[in-house]
């Protein structure tokens, strides 16, 4: 019987996360297993915790931004061996034989297996996340960690990092183009970082001036406050992309408005909202295309780890114990987070 | 003084349209004057004859699908000579400095001229359409039109035409896609066509079996009826591309789930209605576009014509005198027609 690995779970959706044990999936000969060093904080987890999208499986262990080091390796397992420092992200299986495996989408596989709450084939048990000491995962989707890079500040990018970096290079988007990044979180800071790092010249639109002297930090060349009155006027048709990342209700219209002759407005939240576009001519106006995008296949997580380790790209984070997910979870509704939380899993003991 | 020019106009938002006669426009050193032959019926004109956009200046004469003859020419114009054959579509002036019009796309200029209802720049009067004896352009604005093709049916590819070429040529449409043509009226059966002669596998989705034979004709591989009851779970995921040339209001949701991975939905009429997405996953979960077009640019717009002439593409239309204007109306929005009335300016006397 293998030991009892520690872990944070919610129970149900609405009592604070709290200590939960669970009992290892069996390693298969392509599995990896990992002792967890760090995890990020993504808002889905927050999401998934209280069942906000209406698919949650108690309790759930949340956590799909995870580094750690290899401890063991199946005897098939050919990537990684012991002491390799790696990444996981939001999935870790897939069908590989759907057309969207084969073209390299293995992401948009219908049989897209996630990190935590999805159950994985021949198993009863759901997968548990980040939030533990450990993780079995076939060597397939894992990920090769650059040491050189602060791995906490890392563990970030295996969601958000991705999740940003994948439609900007989908998109081709370079040098000479405009791009607005709105709301500066732990999506919108990446954003910027990977925009500047691929050549555009980069506006953050925030409702917060206090974030001014942190987006151009970041990267920013411009600032806007898109509470002022005639912020949605003044800048009408001036940008070639936005990145929209409000998590809460907001007029998609207006945003999308701000887009110039084919721009492309791409959507990286999922607020629990319709978007609602006025009419077919705020698109017709200026050939606008409206867009979104779900994370990045493993072998495009791979290179956007390696395009961070060449640009020294890495998320800011405000680094916590275990025991702090519960007020980390509060402080991020409100916003009250530099960009990104990551949980250092040496405190759970 | 000029001698007045007979046509056909609206004059108010609820009664027939009726005979008119208007001062021609003075020739300036670059207009061509055109005796026109043949004008095309637009959606369109329907909507600015009853100003059902709020922008229609009384009496309007319609009609921006023109096919004529070039009658007298400017001292300063070089491109036509007398006896040519040549088109005009929906635009006759752009601001030409602007960065839409720098770039090679005047269609989406802010200072776009429509052929009909706009006012040009030192001008009082507003510009009169195609349903009329003749018109005065100026030769940037002015399409050559290749004599072997029927021309009565060339004058509808100068809106309906290039407004499904431009999309499809823009969005790379070609051998190996799958493309949805939902709606088979004056749009949708050139985009057939055209889709057909890019080399994509064309999908007609229409609501009348009575279609089926023409779809397959038009070069449609399958036909859909989209009114059956599981059509919209059947076909889901299934296409790369959907032309949406419904006129009346409908369900964009449902639609835009039958695209797979990477699809786009190509919005071509302008329904009064809100284009509402249940939520971002819609577009989310497989990666999917929305976006609209509005024609092409003159030189897209002279491409078209080219294209057509090499792959032999013309519209499907009933050829109408001008006094069946009212009654052509009636059956077009009844969707009785196929595919595209044509008026016969040898009956305007």
């Amino acid at each position: 019987m293998s030991e009892l690995i520690k872990s944070y779970a919610a129970y149900n959706n609405n009592t604070p996360l709290a200590p939960f044990a669970f009992n290892q999936k069996k390693m298969t000969d392509k599995d990896v297993m990992i002792d967890i060093l760090y995890c990020g904080v993504c808002h889905s987890d927050i999401h998934m915790s209280r069942n906000e999208w209406n698919w949650t499986r108690y309790p759930i262990v949340p956590g799909h931004e995870i580094v750690g080091k290899v401890v063991q390796v199946g005897k098939k397992a050919k990537k990684y061996k012991l002491g390799d420092i790696v990444g996981v992200g939001v999935y870790v299986g897939a069908c590989e034989v759907c057309p969207e495996c084969k073209s390299g989408n293995s992401h948009y596989c219908d049989q897209f297996e996630g990190t935590y709450n999805d159950i994985p084939k021949n198993s009863k048990q759901p997968n548990y996340g980040g939030y533990s000491k450990q993780i079995v995962v076939n060597e397939n989707y894992v990920l090769k960690v650059n040491k050189k890079l602060p791995l906490h500040a890392v563990a970030p990018l295996l969601c958000a990092g991705i999740t940003t970096y994948s439609p900007l290079k989908y998109w081709k988007v370079r040098k000479g183009h405009k791009v607005a990044v709105v709301g500066l979180g732990g999506l919108g800071h990446l954003a910027v970082k990977f925009a500047k790092a691929m050549g555009a010249t980069v506006t953050v639109c925030s409702t917060s001036i206090s974030k001014k002297k942190d987006a151009q930090k970041l990267g920013a060349t411009n600032f806007l406050i898109s509470t002022e009155k005639d912020f949605f006027t003044k800048n009408r048709n001036k940008f070639d992309f936005i990145v929209d990342t409000l998590g809460g209700q907001h007029d998609y219209n207006s945003y999308i408005n701000l887009l110039g002759l084919n721009g492309v407005y791409i959507c990286l939240s999922f607020p629990q909202q319709e978007i609602r576009l006025s009419s077919p001519f705020t698109l017709i106006e200026k050939r606008r295309t409206v867009t979104a995008s779900k994370i990045g296949s493993i072998k495009e997580t791979q290179e956007m780890l390696d395009f961070c380790a060449k640009h020294k790209i890495v998320s800011d984070v405000e680094l916590i114990s275990i025991q702090k997910i519960n007020e980390a979870f509060e402080r991020m509704i409100k916003g009250d987070v530099k960009y990104r939380f990551v949980i250092d899993l040496s405190s759970l003991n």
